[in-house]
């Protein structure tokens, strides 16, 4: 397959990339860098350096004999995605290029008209990138758990039959999101969701939960492969801040209450994911959501997961509660249906003690780079 | 109260205007010629001469006495928004400010997109500037009816309470639209209802059905006064379109079967209800959703309106079907809310054969000015 992959710089985009071209796809990358120019503005470096794109490919030539051709453009630019679309000609496109960190889209009106124009606009242009050029193109669209939010019913897989008043109707599942960066992904689906109804797009869009984890079969014992790995407030997930807080001896910071509960997915399932989605493209009118996450849990939970793990490598975690800078629910009702993928074949990978422990020994290797002052909330939601 | 029109050069923003303005209230108005600029490029120029907003501002200041401020401005540049709604410091923003056209939203890329930018833009600036000068300000935002499109249940006003696997929640009620316009509203509405949650404010936002009419208590007898007028396929409602067809002779094109079915109303009643929203304005922290129409018919059935007002006047009016040039549902069960208006105090004005009868005189008056080539769809769906 020709896969194009947008935000191939990404935690997510760089490692699917070496996957899909390390069994043999013909694989494209487009970054415009917009998530390191962001961390770099906001103090928000991540613990491992690393390398540029370009840098990257070569690296993983060397490391495995094949190519990934990197392209840094900007996707919400139309003329630069078309102009991309129509020369490399993919089969599938992995549309990963958005502004990934809620916080950021929460600190004030710039950054959040940043990240509505950057994200509905690289939507957007693919969308338009397919109808002038191949309506036929699968596009593997990364969503977000967060778009459901919490709701008091169960979460289904995208959609919804609704009886009200003894007639019937299916509809997208009804979404709320927690901050807007979540929203644009809402707003994402609503507009693929139209132009796959009006011009029989063909879409799979994958509600993601919070994914962790650092190797992967592509970059074992080869850091300069490594993903990004950030631990900030900004695009650090809760997951990274507890395990940098446990390595830097310093409590996991709960964000008050800490019964909000998530679905979280290791990388490795990822990867497995977007290749089960990318191989049984839907056919022209579909738009198909699957929710990609593994198991649920709490953030509470979560916390004592990093506790034991810590303890298991003679670390002394401790647990604090603080404010919550977030206007979320901190108890809350949560139960999501996640079959989809798991019936296409996802073989799950768990959040082991193992697999925090392996987290926590490459995170001690670079206790060094550490910088705690950017381990607090630094934007609140309101 | 200080009101603030954002696309007060509009059909309906301009009527507002001098509605407000004539009752005592302090009125700005913002537009960037956006839909004349459209029009124009698109051979869609309206059946009476539009004076300039300073002209139409000068004239109602002769006619009336009273005074409304005119400003142009983009209201999708952020840095104008925000400096209007600091300076003139509104209690009430009514936002117009969208593109208005369906058609033209399908028209091709650069269409869409700037529909889109123009659109979200719009609502995400006003928004920001609330956040940021005053989050007390009472938003009535204009969204439209065909942000529900045709669902198989009953429309409700904006949420609906659904029980699924023997648990509740109340949702906003779930959206399918028919162009990339309606589509755009739902995004809008998406974007308000995650500000008024997180942030507080205080948003109306009006699902208005198509609106008819010419003449208000404003503008008896003043036709530099008239609202625009549009009857092309692209900025012309279906009753224009069918009004305009009754007086040049040509069959009232019906598209397809002709039995979908919408709410409308009379222009005078947008103008009681967007009053009666702007009077009884919400709490901070609620989105109050209101359903804006009189009545409910088929396209079939306002043709045969079109036909007897025709018929009352002396024309020969001649109803055909012709290929649709939208994707939309032809025959469908529709059956929309619409109390909350009422209840506020809302006193409609039917569609009757008088009301219908005054329009063909007014358009027969300017019978010179039609140009029938404007008339057939030019823009398709696919």
């Amino acid at each position: 397959m020709r896969i194009l992959i947008l935000g191939g710089d990404g935690y997510l985009g760089w490692p699917t990339a070496m996957h899909f071209a390390a069994r043999g796809d013909e694989v494209c990358v487009v970054d415009n860098y917009l998530r390191r120019t962001i961390s770099q503005e906001t103090d928000s470096d991540p613990l491992f350096r690393l390398p540029d794109l370009d840098e990257r490919v070569a690296e993983f030539e060397r490391h495995s004999g094949k190519t990934i051709k990197a392209i840094i453009a900007d996707i919400a630019e139309f003329d630069q995605c078309s102009k991309i679309v129509e020369e490399f000609k993919p089969d599938t496109i992995i549309h990963y290029a958005e502004q990934p960190s809620a916080p950021y889209s929460m600190l004030n009106q710039p950054a959040a008209a940043l990240t509505l124009k950057n994200n509905l606009g690289t939507t957007f242009n693919v969308i338009w990138a397919a109808i002038n050029h191949n309506p036929k193109i699968h596009i593997v669209k990364l969503g977000t758990m967060g778009e459901y939010g919490t709701p008091n019913i169960d979460i289904e897989e995208g959609w919804l039959e609704i009886e009200h008043k003894g007639r019937k109707d299916k509809f997208l599942y009804p979404r709320a999101a927690g901050s807007l960066y979540h929203t644009t992904k809402v707003l994402d689906t609503d507009l693929l969701w139209f132009y796959v109804r009006t011009y029989n797009l063909r879409v799979t869009d994958l509600m993601q939960g919070p994914v962790y984890g650092l190797i992967t079969p592509q970059n074992v014992g080869n850091e300069a492969l490594f993903p990004n790995f950030h631990y900030d407030d900004i695009f650090g997930t809760v997951v990274n801040r507890f395990l940098v807080q446990a390595v830097a001896g310093i409590p996991l910071t709960v964000y008050g209450k800490g019964e909000q509960t998530r679905g979280y997915l290791n990388l490795n399932d990822t990867l497995q994911c977007v290749a089960l989605a990318a191989d049984s493209p839907v056919e022209s009118g579909d738009l198909r959501i699957l929710n990609q996450f593994t198991e649920q849990f709490t953030v509470n939970e979560l916390a004592e997961r990093v506790y034991d793990a810590g303890k298991n490598i003679g670390l002394e975690v401790e647990i604090k509660s603080i404010k919550n800078p977030r206007k979320e629910k901190e108890e809350h009702y949560y139960n999501a249906a996640h079959s989809g993928l798991l019936e296409l074949g996802l073989e799950p990978n768990y959040m082991t003690k193992e697999i925090l422990s392996e987290m926590l020994v490459h995170i001690s290797a670079k206790k060094d780079n550490i910088e705690t002052r950017k381990i607090m909330p630094r934007v609140s939601w309101s």
